[in-house]
């Protein structure tokens, strides 16, 4: 049940994938080279590995609780969470001048994929908190930001995002949460929130809600939603804490998975109104809520590539020592460990592949979030911000779809063993199953994809992806080793494959709008499949180039090998999903609704 | 949370392609024809609506519990299983000469579907003691017949399978229970047995198990193993029920799913040794197990279909109820029903036409298992029990893979609702992810597939499927229509990968074993995603000529439908499931067994 941080693997992405190296030449980042990633990254692993890892099984066995309003968490959680914070591990991504240590998210994904791997119920209380510090640092007053910012960043208090509502869960549109204007300036807010992942907890000693309402006489739909800062315990002017706020948890959720994280329904203003502060200006808390939300939204991708690590670690290890049946090729003449089986072999090289490739494929996005936020040139930052920005969705959506198939995988090598609670192996099944629904499910990620990421630029994006693609594939083509070739083949017919979709996705989308949209999540699955392939390809590339230094060979091989199966087992898929996309749009609308 | 049961699809699948006329026309079914398969599934929907699927929920909520070695099942299960045994149900297809009512598989699978999807975990009790009835059949003597047969077929008394112990799963040969004969012809039995479905519980009188162990001097391997019968009471000469027998249950598994059915931990001969009878003849019992195997296997494959389609109708009442987001296609100008969405759409297709595809094959199948046993003319019996015997695997292996994908949809339709346990959609899929375990893991149906299904006659019954496979793609295309025609040429490209598919697999089986066994659950999903996709072919052309004739043309035109999205989103795969089978094999093999 031990985890292991795969951190070869993260600063081989970081170092040949992402280009740390450039990330460091980036005006502030300039001590973040590789050398740093190594130091920050093994000190992470170590906080991980030893501390928040072995509380993973022990929070779903037993969750956080519910008594009068008060939330506590599984017993161990409160004391790790401190050394999380007193580490300095909440601000490793946020600015100096609140008490973080202003790191690139070349490094801090690299943690976030650390800590979900270890415990993912564990790691929602910073995800969220960091989407609070996001949202404050770009549409908090300078009051906001010196009451609330250094002690979100430091982990002395977290935060939350409120954002759904019984009937407003996809479609905000629908949020009726109030927020009446007070004579100081702050607002009363009234009103039911739902799903609130930390809504409510013992483990600081406030929590900064920040909440989407409407106020009186705003404009109907999401362009009358305005964002606030709604703190549970009211802060006085010195900065201690004061009354408590008019916010109160009146239950939490009994989930599948990820147990050990409370999951709220919150009440604003029962007892005649909670304090809250807008943030920005009103009826601009979309804008300023998406940022929060592509911030969680990437980070709920690397959720999934971190569970899948996970499991392809508990897996590996009952198939290294589970005894059961002969090779089918004779190699042992007695009962051998299940590892020398083929499908066994097929299943763990299936989680390793899907798991390294969507790996690289974060790494890479964010360099270029760094780029984007930090380069000089401004057309680089546009660039780079175009790419960062068709890379999210199928960040999230990509990586949290193969989350399941991985950790389904993952039971199944443990046979019998794995349906059984005490192996372990299930809680990831479970756990997993939320990741492609919160934070936008997989068709929102994916209806993004294909409007503002795709046709919105006529598949400009898109389409010079694909070029960098092909580059790719011509060096493969000039390495001209067998693996090189056969990753180079199935990218092409890949390649070709999301072409032909980018161009059905951006001709169709104005005209046919449902037959876009009916293929949708292929065409996220397609881009993200052959994104994590390139990728591969990539990988493979560099692996061949230093094994001719005679570098760390076993690591190097292993590089190549799983990059030819990730081709030629997963890119093969690529060819369905086209032709799912752009000639199986008509059947899925043609039942009629009351047919069902 | 209702249940109702799909009895026109039923219906059609058994008229239409099992051809219930013509399994009516055999020797001792001359009453089995469509207006009694009619008349017997409306009187077991009734049962399963009504009774056994309310219990449904509660069966998750409140498991099976073990006290003292007493199992005591989730309140209600004991009064249904009566209302169970008295109706008849245990026997619908066993002898009439032991109580039964001597239906055929063909009618009986589609009450197998009810049962299970009213409640998979109750639904267990009555398939393991048809597994227990079937080995007694084939093999027992006539006096353990007289003793058990018809206390089981009347379900007064239930049956199990007991084949796991700790080390022996997948691997029977490791099996070490053993069994010393005694003077009086019986024997006593000694040893662990763990995964034991039901075998404890308080729903019937009396336990009958079927136990593999080992009798001293017996080979080594699986041909020393010999089948007993252990009861969990001995019974009198009189029939009356005698001793309490030293068989217990020492503890029941804490699992991810299907918890309201027991799975026990049972201890043999703690106490002296527990009385077992020989079954059949000694050494033979993996022959005999077989029988039982490929009854539950079968099974196991319509527990697939059957949680399938009770997740669909959850995931469809959702659809239709819960108000979310515009439609892309401005039909609506508010929010409107998430049914209007066309990922909504297509998820709910995806699940509808696995559901029906794979319920249309487990019906077929079905057909020519009561031909294999039923007809006249040997020659016929043996064409119909050699595409029986290939299809086992199929409907076991494919249908409970596909209930994973399925029954995960169903989680996704609901969005954030489908993470809370209240609602619902999780517990299937938490269930099903043991039916690609038991009975037999997919990979040990691949493996059976590709070995004793098809290198074992060179491929020869899986070529004459993809003739026939190629008439009804002829036939489609003189139907003509634009569906006929979608469907016609998926169909030849998915046929024609799964030729290939099936000369490398009997080709190289011998002379590269790993290479074909790394392919052998693709290789699986191959022939089962065809074969259920070239069911729907039949379906779409059944459906058409019915409509020509003014029939129910709901039905009917959403079966069209549903056909040409089975063969433009599902059978779109088999290009890639081919290429990963021929192409792929050294790329599973290659990374070094210490490099994971």
């Amino acid at each position: 049940m031990t985890y292991s941080a795969p951190l070869k693997d993260m600063l081989f992405a970081m170092e040949h994938l992402a280009q740390i190296d450039q990330v460091a030449q980036l005006p502030g980042f300039e001590e973040a080279g590789l050398e740093t990633a190594q130091a920050v990254l093994e000190e992470c692993a170590k906080l991980c590995e030893g501390v928040v890892a072995p509380l993973n099984l022990p929070g779903d066995v037993a969750p956080s609780s519910l008594k009068d309003g008060v939330v506590t968490t599984t017993a161990g959680f409160k004391q790790a969470f401190r050394q999380y914070a007193e580490g300095g591990w909440q601000g490793l991504q946020h600015p100096q001048d609140f008490g973080g240590q202003g790191l690139p998210k070349t490094i801090g994904a690299a943690c976030v994929e650390m800590l979900n791997s270890a415990n993912l119920s564990f790691a929602l209380c910073p995800l969220l908190t960091d989407g609070a510090i996001e949202a404050l640092l770009t549409a908090g007053s300078d009051e906001l930001k010196a009451t609330y910012l250094e002690k979100l960043v430091t982990g002395e208090w977290t935060g939350t995002m409120n954002l759904t509502e019984p009937q407003a869960g996809s479609d905000l549109a629908l949020v009726r949460t109030k927020a009446d204007p007070q004579p100081d300036g702050s607002y009363k807010v009234f009103g039911t929130k739902i799903f609130i992942t930390y809504g409510e907890h013992d483990m600081a000693e406030n929590i900064v809600h920040l909440v989407l309402a409407r106020v009186a006489g705003a404009p109907e739909g999401v362009k009358g939603i305005s964002l606030f800062v709604v703190p549970k315990f009211l802060v006085n002017k010195d900065g201690s804490l004061g009354a408590r706020n008019d916010v109160h948890c009146v239950s939490i959720e009994h989930k599948m998975g990820i147990k050990a994280s409370p999951t709220a329904v919150l009440q604003y203003g029962d007892n005649g109104g909670a304090i809250g502060y807008l943030v920005g200006e009103e009826n601009r808390g979309l804008e300023y809520m998406f940022i929060m939300m592509n911030a969680a939204r990437y980070a709920v991708g690397v959720q999934g590539i971190a569970v899948a690590e996970r499991s392809y670690q508990h897996a590996v290890a009952y198939a290294r020592e589970r005894v059961q049946s002969r090779p089918v090729d004779g190699s042992v003449k007695a009962s051998a460990t299940i590892i020398h089986h083929p499908d066994v072999r097929r299943m763990l090289m299936t989680m390793r592949a899907y798991t390294e490739g969507c790996r690289a494929m974060a790494a890479t996005a964010a360099a270029a979030y760094d780029a984007s936020h930090h380069h000089a040139d401004a057309q680089v930052r546009e660039a780079n911000a175009a790419f960062y920005e068709f890379m999210v969705p199928l960040v999230k959506g990509y990586s949290t779809e193969m989350s399941l198939e991985v950790t389904s995988l993952g039971v199944q090598v443990h046979g019998g063993m794995g349906f059984i609670e005490e192996t372990g192996a299930a809680q990831y099944y479970r756990d997993a199953k939320i990741l492609t629904i919160y934070e936008g499910t997989t068709a929102i990620q994916a209806n993004d994809l294909v409007g503002r990421k795709t046709a919105r630029d006529g598949g400009q994006t898109a389409l010079a992806i694909a070029g960098q693609i092909e580059k790719t594939e011509a060096e493969l083509a000039a390495s001209g080793t067998p693996e090189a070739l056969a990753v180079a083949r199935q990218l092409a017919a890949a390649r070709q494959a999301f072409v032909e979709a980018v161009h059905f996705v951006s001709g169709q989308a104005k005209a046919e709008p449902n037959a876009v949209y009916a293929g949708s999540v292929p065409y996220l699955m397609l881009a993200g499949n052959l994104v994590a392939g390139w990728q591969m390809g990539r990988a493979l590339l560099v692996a061949e180039q230093l094994l001719h230094k005679g570098q760390d060979e076993a690591f190097l091989r292993a590089k190549i090998a799983t990059a030819r199966f990730y081709a030629e087992h997963i890119l093969v898929k690529a060819a369905g999903l086209r032709d799912a996309i752009v000639h199986g749009a008509g059947s899925v609308m043609a039942l009629p609704m009351d047919a069902f």
